[in-house]
């Protein structure tokens, strides 16, 4: 493998010291992006674009041919897993992901196996390690998963869902298939999270998405327990490198030190979260992500050049940050207010980083 | 005005001692009753039902009828104002409330006026003062109102939104025009809150459902400076009576020492945060309504007795709890749970009231 010329990500996330603070964007690779949008017609299906190695490849590549981003992070869908498992995953045109056979009851929780990661999942390994070998170690690659919880919710309801009724009544009438999905979720999801690393996945980042529409006590029992367990598994180390981790909870402001404990690297902060407090509060331990609400994009460059300082003085000086939005770039953004965000942390945050 | 026979309500949120936690529910006049959809039915449209004074006041009682409740809440939409105007409020069938005329520019923000509060929101007093009659003393009747952001974001975006676009844009790109529109709309609601107050209403409570989208700084200077705004006008008392102001921010956990500074009497929690932190945190100054999850009314009977159980020892011993959920009750909701959850405060609550 070639050897890594940009290694700003992997040292913020383990509060080494940097020239400047690294910038990545959740969901990078995407709608905002006419390339992407001209890949993605050609694939066919949208799990087609995922499943080809070489398309998957091109459009991970995209935003950095247009940017100066410090990380590329693998294109795939939270939802492989459970499409592996054979929940029959599908994409109803602007309705989001849906399943052909949700689960419904405890017998098909029981009836659920952990798919094979070479002859289920081997096609998102295969992307991992033709991107990694196309960056050439330009910049360091993220793969990821969705949390345990996270792929239930979509596993037992069967589609996006606006208040979780069907999961969240399983978890109280049905606790123990609750617990028996979650198990299996958290030991596949550290096995598919250990493939990618094994392929060349450089950091990982576990996506939380709905943790947060839980009260505290089920987040803990339910959400973040198998968080842990996932982290517990993680292959820390590879190719003589730290494997940093990264756990995001969208929500999750009022639980990051019950988060840091997970034994994570660092943190995903949503915009509703102060970066100032958080760094009080965990920051001697672990390293933050984030945070600017992905809306601003849509407001005028100088307004976010204004919401970048703004967010960069909120942490303050010292590494441990790494700038991203609070939640995925939106179909409708100009890509040149991505370039503007972007250019105003490369531009704004070396002042935080002198050494003395 | 008949005497109040059951003033536990008012006497928890001014922290004072009561005989056990009292209870009602956000929306609990609504579709998950089958009594409500005959009424709407035979009402025609839903802005008929909230113009009639007899079947607003009809509903309004509904749940009475049902349950232990030890309050009732004006029915009517948080969107009069808008409505009342000029934007042209308006329910597609199944796609929530819309807006004839949006506010697009800076330009219709400075037409717009304070709507006369007997000539275009007169039906609203008049469905408060029948429903004070018919209430007859039994429990306080609670009024409300939109805060000036939630509002705002109807009225820029024209509908609902899932990410506040446009609405987000305004405040970053035209802060002027948002300054403008917020502090008309918090004249205004404060004006409307007085007049529901003058007309029966015993406490009033300002849903700020859309706070929450907001990032920390956003939200104190977009949100929460004009719910202040709203505070600071309130008729605090009438008929030699405290009328206790309830702040709802939905998502707001993490600002609950804000919030208490804006001289409300109680806040709304949802069922993120855990009671037990936040009377920690500013149960010296405030009482706490909430918190349980919704969702949870899904689940059995005795899972939603356990979870009663469990948030009222999160609050602990002592008066400053109202119990509620954490957001209105949604559609599909069994009356007979909600049924249990009131019984279950009701048995359980007294043994955290105990004189000593």
């Amino acid at each position: 493998m070639s050897e890594l010329r940009n290694d700003r990500l992997l040292r913020a996330l383990l509060r080494q010291p940097v020239d400047r603070t690294p910038v990545w964007m959740m969901r990078q690779a995407g709608r905002y992006l006419p390339e992407y949008r001209a890949t993605r017609e050609r694939a066919g299906s949208f799990m087609d674009l995922c499943r080809s190695a070489e398309l998957a490849c091109e459009v991970t590549l995209q935003p950095l041919a247009r940017f100066e981003l410090d990380a590329a992070i693998l294109f795939s869908d939270i939802l492989t897993i459970p499409d592996a498992m054979g929940l029959g995953l599908y994409f109803a045109e602007g309705e989001g992901p849906k399943f052909e056979h949700p689960l419904r009851d405890a017998a098909a929780i029981r009836a659920l196996r952990k798919p094979d990661m070479k002859q289920d999942l081997g096609y998102v390994m295969a992307a991992v390690s033709t991107i990694r070998q196309a960056l050439a170690g330009r910049v360091p690659l993220i793969g990821f998963a969705g949390s345990p919880w996270t792929l239930a919710t979509y596993m037992i309801e069967g589609a996006s869902s606006r208040d979780f009724s069907r999961a969240k009544s399983m978890l109280y009438d049905q606790p123990e298939a609750a617990h028996q999905l979650l198990a299996l979720l958290a030991d596949t999801v550290a096995e598919y999270l250990n493939a990618q690393i094994e392929a060349g996945a450089q950091a990982v980042q576990i996506f939380d998405t709905w943790g947060g529409a839980l009260s505290t006590p089920a987040y803990q029992q339910f959400s973040l327990a198998y968080m842990r367990r996932v982290v517990e598994q993680l292959r820390r180390e590879h190719d003589g490198r730290r494997v940093p981790v990264i756990l995001f909870t969208k929500g999750g402001g009022q639980w990051l030190e019950l988060m840091a404990d997970t034994g994570c690297d660092a943190l995903g902060l949503d915009w509703t979260t102060e970066l100032h407090g958080a760094r009080e509060r965990v920051g001697q331990r672990i390293a933050l992500q984030g945070n600017m609400d992905p809306a601003i994009l849509n407001a005028a460059p100088e307004a976010i050049r204004a919401e970048v300082s703004r967010i960069l003085e909120s942490f303050g000086p010292g590494s441990g940050h790494v700038f991203n939005l609070g939640h995925g770039i939106t179909p409708g953004v100009p890509p040149e207010h991505a370039g503007a965000m972007i250019r105003a942390v490369t531009e704004l945050s070396p002042a935080f980083h002198q050494s003395g």
